[in-house]
């Protein structure tokens, strides 16, 4: 094996553009040089490298154990949805119909039905439902999969926006509305702690208006996050379904007076869309950021050594590992035929947490170099106070990554009563814009066609006032979050 | 609520029909009384229930491990392959285009080239790979994804053979051919690690003849077993590529020396298909028996009580559950709409390892009742020793359902070397055949016309011997498994 002597300018260090200056440029460039995903060849189609898997994997692993905490079991429906199905609830085939990828063959022949490939599950699952619920005890029914989904999307961009993601939907059935509505927000609070509490991004919770909430649903609750560009992520969504759709599919049960009655139901789901919110809100000028809760490795270690010293830098730095790996994740990077320079910036792109350089200087010591990814701050650690001091570090890390995010939320977020500073915002800075509305959705139309910005949602914390609508000046209850949406 | 007196007879009790008798009808009663899978809308199609579910959730944290262990990454790749991509390796095209679903429309409109739902992910895979792979030091590359997968079957049983399926594929890319085998052999031993060691089902390991191998390979091996109506089950395979798909998708490499060399690659599936097997060989008259190592749930308990000592009991049980939850995966089932009766039927149908009964009599003597599903074998057990009882039990049936399993499988393998002997056999009570052949296919394919029996594979540790093809006559070095297949 060749030594990594003379190797740092061997592979030319890779550079990531300024965030600040374009932030498309930036995130197309981490996604690359971070080895998150790649284009595939049919368009708008990705693949998700390890590195990016890693992040979905520990995601799910988090929001599986919130999913069955909640009472709700996993399960697995067929990708393929007859169409005669999709159109059985009227406005949710009219939402749904222009993105739908369709099965014509099968076998080697033309089938009599055209499949759609599942874009969300709702029909084929209440197909389902309706056949296993028949009387109050098999109330509540909670089920969810997790499942790659197909939308054929006109303009795509990795994890944002694709043809086939990869998520979780649950879909619920319940006796009355009160059970079901609280379902709705339980599951969007187990959302808001995915991404406060793992992925570090801070956002705001709410009821969407009824042009923007889910086709065929009565009310739709989500997790908004703003980017650092000023537009908003719409990362998570939770749907009270009423009984639109347990009509049109007949599920209904028995009482316990013995009267049919039909179910209330609810439906929610996350996206790997999420992990694109995490990189735009974490990465810098040096590539990705991961919060530690998030990252697949949390510690990477980095031997330094010449020939001479070698053996015992080695046999240091895994020793290391093994003790550490008791507590954190952790990996040691003892590849020969890289250098240590060429590995920190292999690091610092992939945006592991800490890194622990140790050397032959750090053995005779008794300590270790510690760097911390986010700031960037060096310091020199005594071996005896290592496991303490990572400790610490990795949840302040955790900690500020969501001060930083709710930060840059909060200076992005105005408070506007007049429309030509609306539009002014969102032809420059953009943000979130908490203005009046009426509640007429032609000014919201207007507004759109006006400025981009949409509704966003009405926050659960709003509080009832007297204004007026930012576009009609007629009276106003409540002050909205409008922004430009991804 | 209702209380459960005099309910027994409200709802009727489930029945399994003979398994010795009709194994097929006795494995579909299973399927739906367990609540394991449903037919879905499309023909061919099922949907996995939450019971059915969670074993394969629990196979997926097992062989994950494995996976990883063998330092292989998880990824995710498109389920869209362009129908020009599966057709640049010439024989593999040929071996899944009778099986493809195929997408002709997205958004509305009709796509310039049919999409194929992915069948298996070599092509979109390598195509990757051929970009990925530059140097010596991009190799090893191993590479695994969870997935569906789609093949369009005639006849489908569930589980068994269903349209769409679950499976994970492995892909490796290796410098070396040595290295690509020995990777080949480590996947099938994950394999029948998993099948062992968690699904206590036995098999034979082995080398598949060349009619019999991956479309596309160069050699595959396979965990062959034994069903209990003497047909076999191909469980898993694990394929040696050879060069075969690196030079159709130029996945090649510079070696150390500057010289381009193509890489030598492997692929290995375990699907949803194993879950078929696992209920085929452990399920009796009374419904599923699930081992505990793959149990959802290892320790029901059915407190059993009348409206004066109902608090008590109740109570009782649930610190009996939170205590054992500790250490093993327990259910309290204090549903109070069903009989204990039902109760205990409808866990025995689902094959929960193992029961407690807590009544009364016995919070007075300080015991609980233990009832094991595998043989109904029931013992008062004090308290005070139930959790080294349950872990001694647990560790008993799992050992003894593997114990089962082989004999069922040794008992059903016969040493032949007469083809009329090999006639009546699989006319009649079937199972494996040891049987030498000369290795030529005009032989197995007349075998399969005239017995319906297959070669299923050249074990692993088969010793050359001096013997006579079982059909032509003609000299034969090895005896082969022969079997009828599902």
């Amino acid at each position: 094996m060749l030594q990594f002597f003379g190797m740092t300018n061997q592979r030319k260090k890779r550079q990531i553009p300024n965030k600040a200056k374009d932030l498309s440029e930036w995130y197309l460039a981490v996604v690359r040089e971070a080895k998150l995903a790649d284009y595939a060849p049919v368009r708008g189609t990705m693949v998700f490298r390890p590195w990016g898997y890693a992040l979905w994997e520990n995601l799910q692993k988090y929001l599986d154990d919130l999913i069955k905490e909640m009472g709700v079991e996993n399960a697995y429906f067929p990708i393929f949805i007859p169409m005669s199905l999709l159109e059985k609830e009227e406005s949710h085939v009219e939402g749904f119909s222009p993105e739908l990828a369709v099965v014509t063959h099968g076998g080697g022949e033309r089938l009599k039905e055209a499949l759609a490939v599942r874009p969300t599950s709702e029909t084929i699952m209440y197909t389902m439902f309706s056949k296993w619920i028949s009387g109050w005890r098999d109330l509540p029914l909670k089920i969810n999969q997790w499942a790659n989904v197909v939308r054929w999307e006109k303009r795509t961009f990795p994890f944002l926006r694709t043809a086939e993601f990869l998520w979780q939907e649950g879909h619920t059935a319940h006796a009355t509305h009160e059970e079901a509505k609280a379902q709705v927000y339980l599951a969007l609070e187990a959302y808001k702690k995915v991404f406060f509490e793992q992925l570090a991004v801070w956002g705001v919770t709410g009821w969407k208006s009824e042009s923007e909430k889910f086709a065929g649903g009565l009310k739709t609750t989500s997790f908004e996050a703003l980017m650092p560009d000023g537009k908003a992520l719409q990362a998570a969504t939770s749907h009270d379904l009423g009984q639109n759709f347990s009509r049109a599919f007949e599920v209904s049960f028995q009482d316990k007076e013995g009267k049919k009655k039909y179910v209330w139901q609810t439906s929610w789901g996350l996206s790997t869309r999420a992990l694109g919110g995490l990189i735009m809100v974490h990465g810098d000028d040096q590539g990705l950021f991961l919060p530690p809760k998030i990252a697949p490795i949390q510690i990477v270690i980095i031997p330094i050594y010449q020939d001479k010293n070698k053996k015992i830098v080695l046999t240091a730095a895994k020793n290391l590992a093994l003790e550490l790996k008791q507590q954190f994740k952790v990996k040691l990077d003892d590849r020969e035929s890289y250098s240590p320079g060429w590995k920190f910036n292999d690091w610092e792109i992939k945006g592991v947490p800490l890194r622990i350089e140790i050397g032959p200087k750090d053995l005779e010591k008794n300590q270790v170099v510690v760097v911390r990814r986010d700031n960037f701050d060096k310091l020199a650690v005594a071996r005896v106070e290592l496991e303490e001091v990572i400790k610490k570090l990795l949840a302040k890390q955790q900690k500020e990554a969501l001060e930083k995010s709710k930060k840059m939320t909060q200076e992005k977020t105005h408070l506007v009563d007049s429309y030509d500073r609306f539009k002014q915002i969102m032809d420059g800075e953009r943000g979130f814009i908490k203005a009046f509305w009426c509640g007429n959705p032609e000014c919201e139309t207007k507004i759109k066609a006006e400025t981009k910005a949409t509704t966003r949602c009405l926050p659960f914390d709003s509080k009832e006032e007297n204004g007026h609508c930012i576009y009609c000046g007629k009276p106003a209850k409540y002050r909205w979050y409008f922004a430009q949406a991804y």
